[in-house]
């Protein structure tokens, strides 16, 4: 068998061995808020009572208070952001096995992976016409540069795909520049304009695209993220600017005014690199090949100092077993912190982990991220069936002194790193927070340290270790029973080009 | 007499004819919401029912309908920021007077005035130590420049002026930089940091000085302003870091680590040019001397727009005498709109003015200036006696179909360039509106048409004409009669070094 043959036969296994988890997707969810479980089931879950409390009172009023944020403060005050491929995260990645390391936690090693090194040189851009000024820009992870002297050339301002696609104006696009002035939906629907806006605007003999900075709010803030260049297209540049700025543009457009922009944008995409995603464990006394991971990634955008995304994921899954440890709390299963490398330019360091883990995943009793900001934590998002919501739920009543109780279903899968794994074989849950302006800050200079507050990030940390830790420890498997399964999520464990390239180059 | 005598005899004029109008303050605050104006007065003001409706109707729903916002960023975004002394507001206001004129405003021109002339070149800086990190600054208004190739020096973050001149702290400024981390509590208390900053560490031999942006708010965001040195002290060169930046030097000294920073800082001072406020009138009917004045200024910040500060405020002051004039409604008294020139670098063009009207301020019946933004208006904030605020609040009884009835009385004065004048010998009104977030934007590259709303702006013309129009035609003349005046005020009308400097140019 060839490399990757046999890696799908490998990925194909569980399938097989997990078929019964595939099931129709049951409308009826009046049964998720009825819970039947098992008398003995709820008595072992409340005996975990005074540990639950003791974790809280730690974290949250003792000798850990404040713990979480001055930790990551002194984190991101020494490292600033963390782009990956650099050197700085790697150094980044040394500091936090250091770290498990003094916290006496089991297992600590890196695993390597390759991953994306797509830096920022140059970029700037101005408008030439109707009047001249600087227009500030932030290029996209992936971009190609513009020639070094720069691109002239005139804009043409379009709100949606749909309005490129008419044929006044897509036949009008050709060696121009297009800019996106989307409106924003939500993250899912908005952010497809700036991971696909330069290939449909190249498809079209675009010269470069502009995509309005992705969040619901501005204070003229630029956004970067990944983009992709779709198999086959011309790479065209492309790179963010202010929501300000593109109404700004829309509004020239719309008074009939020709707009002239010249982008000067440089960056350079290196060969990928070797990076680590960072585990440490608490090995499990009874079931040690059984596996409760906590996550977050440690890898940020090189604006901003990643300090919400994901500096407090990766730092609440870190510490909430650095403190189990000192508890002296070791639970019947395995609890497993990883912190990802490379998420941001596309799950990159989930992708080899998942490669080089698939055979494990069996193994794998509940999956937890936090990627979706640390702000006051109100409980879990989980991916599960009926009884592991229940199961949930009932530990989540511990955290009711600190509010942060509630269960919510998620009809996708929660996280981001473990997405697919959610959305298809594994249960898992995700810090549920108040997180209403998670995309203000999001992949921007405005991710800073600023955006968390202790007292949260104590309850995060205090939530997710009381909940890896009772699941770990209760007696019972955690059911795998789901309602649905996302067969493309399953596919995606297969046909990823991260996972095959990944694969490919170990 | 010499020319500055001669201009204290004429402000004191005034005094002596005014005298009445020096009262103590009353401290029973309740008698402001019982009014007691005459049937008469009463069955006037509420003959304007009509007319009231009608100018109201046709901003906000009819003819004018979104035009103050369409005109205003058909203005910003041709001119953009308009510092003072830059060819650009001069162009602006050309298109300003040019606009009143297209409107047959009566008696439209530019009033002379010289103003400051300070522009940003180059300007960057770098944490050296404990890491290495570009750290954004903006520099403030009449900044002196560090030398070509920067100041590199050790940092010293303090939290107020009172830490500063701890012994401790005193002694060990010399030679280094200061950054000021101050706490918001409130613009007027904060923006001391930014206006005193440079002075009071250079006393204390300080080679530069940073100020945490002073604003309740960040993004990560920068925000400039005027600062001050006082006489005596030598220059150094001055500018904004943002807040989260701030917090972060802080954090850096609180831990013991040695911070060192390089400032390269370049910023030109020119002479004093030549600008103008940009007056229209429409002339009144019977009374053509009294004055009933709306204003607003009309020059920016370098960074953003000036959309909002104050091109608000300038542009519904015009529109509001524009469509005034437009439906033929000419009042007994001259209704006068200014744009003043220059507020941002010390209200010179407000100074200027004061210097040539003051033999006409008894004339002034009622002033108005717009520049605490012009979000959604509740009302009119006003500096008056007891029958001024019952005329005000009789009037804004019409405007509650766009609620916007509310009459708040200042202790202080009201407005920017106004203020000293309602501080002391004028009635006066500003625009009270929903402006909780006025400081997140202020000076900053944020301030643009995003932050303005289109039906907001139309209300605000429809305050601001109905008010004025009211106020200008009423057969009984606006009560100068006050509780209190501002002894200091009234002295900065004739001390002001503003005041004094455009006097001896002119």
């Amino acid at each position: 068998m060839g490399k990757l043959t046999k890696f799908i036969a490998i990925l194909a296994l569980p399938l097989l061995v997990n078929c019964k988890y595939i099931g129709s997707y049951k409308k009826d969810s009046v049964k998720y808020d009825t819970c039947d479980l098992s008398q003995s089931l709820l008595n072992e879950i409340h005996s975990y009572e005074e540990t639950a409390n003791t974790i809280i009172n730690t974290i949250v009023n003792g000798k850990y208070k404040g713990g979480t944020y001055k930790e990551l403060a002194k984190f991101v005050d020494k490292f600033g952001a963390r782009l990956s491929g650099t050197q700085n995260l790697e150094n980044s990645i040394d500091y936090m096995l250091e770290l498990m390391r003094a916290n006496n936690l089991d297992n600590v090693h890196g695993e390597e992976v390759y991953i994306p090194h797509w830096i920022r040189n140059e970029e700037h851009a101005e408008l030439l016409e109707p009047r001249s000024a600087k227009l500030p820009v932030l290029g996209l992870g992936s971009s190609v540069s513009t020639p070094a002297e720069g691109i002239e050339a005139e804009a043409i301002v379009v709100t949606s795909f749909d309005q490129l696609k008419l044929e006044n104006v897509s036949q009008a696009v050709k060696g121009k520049i297009v800019v996106y002035n989307e409106e924003w939906t939500g993250y899912g629907g908005t952010v497809q304009y700036r991971s696909r806006g330069a290939s449909e605007a190249s498809k079209l003999g675009a010269v470069a695209s502009l995509v309005k900075s992705v969040t619901p709010f501005s204070m003229s803030t630029l956004h970067t993220g990944e983009q992709d260049y779709e198999d086959g297209v011309v790479p065209i540049p492309t790179a963010s600017i202010t929501k300000e700025d593109a109404n700004m543009l829309q509004r020239m457009q719309d008074r009939g005014d020709t707009i002239k922009l010249k982008l000067v944008l440089n960056y350079t995409q290196y060969p990928d690199s070797k990076s680590r995603n960072s585990v440490g464990e608490i090995i499990g006394s009874s079931l040690p090949e059984k596996v409760v991971l906590v996550s977050g990634h440690i890898d940020s955008w090189d604006v901003g100092v990643g300090a919400m995304d994901d500096g407090g994921g990766a730092f609440i899954s870190w510490y909430s077993l650095a403190i189990l440890k000192a508890l002296g709390l070791r639970a019947k299963r395995t609890l497993r912190a990883v912190l990802w490398t490379a998420e941001e330019p596309g799950l990159v360091g989930w992708a080899g982990y998942n490669a080089t883990h698939f055979h494990e995943l069996d193994n794998f009793t509940f999956v937890m991220e936090s990627d979706e900001g640390t702000f006051t934590p109100l409980g879990i998002e989980y991916a599960a069936g009926v009884k592991g919501g229940c199961i949930i739920k009932e530990i989540l009543k511990f955290l009711a002194p600190i509010n942060a109780s509630q269960a919510q279903y998620s009809t996708g899968g929660v996280g981001s790193d473990i997405s697919a794994w959610t959305q298809s074989l594994i249960p898992g849950g995700s810090l549920l927070n108040a997180n209403e302006k998670y995309f203000w800050f999001h992949h921007s200079p405005a991710d800073t340290m600023d955006v968390l507050d202790p007292d949260d990030l104590d309850k995060a940390t205090a939530v997710w270790a009381v909940v890896s830790y009772i699941i770990a420890d209760l007696s019972e498997e955690f059911p795998r029973e789901r309602d649905q399964i996302n067969i493309e999520a399953l596919n995606k464990l297969q046909t990823d080009p991260q996972v095959k390239l990944v694969h490919n180059k170990q």
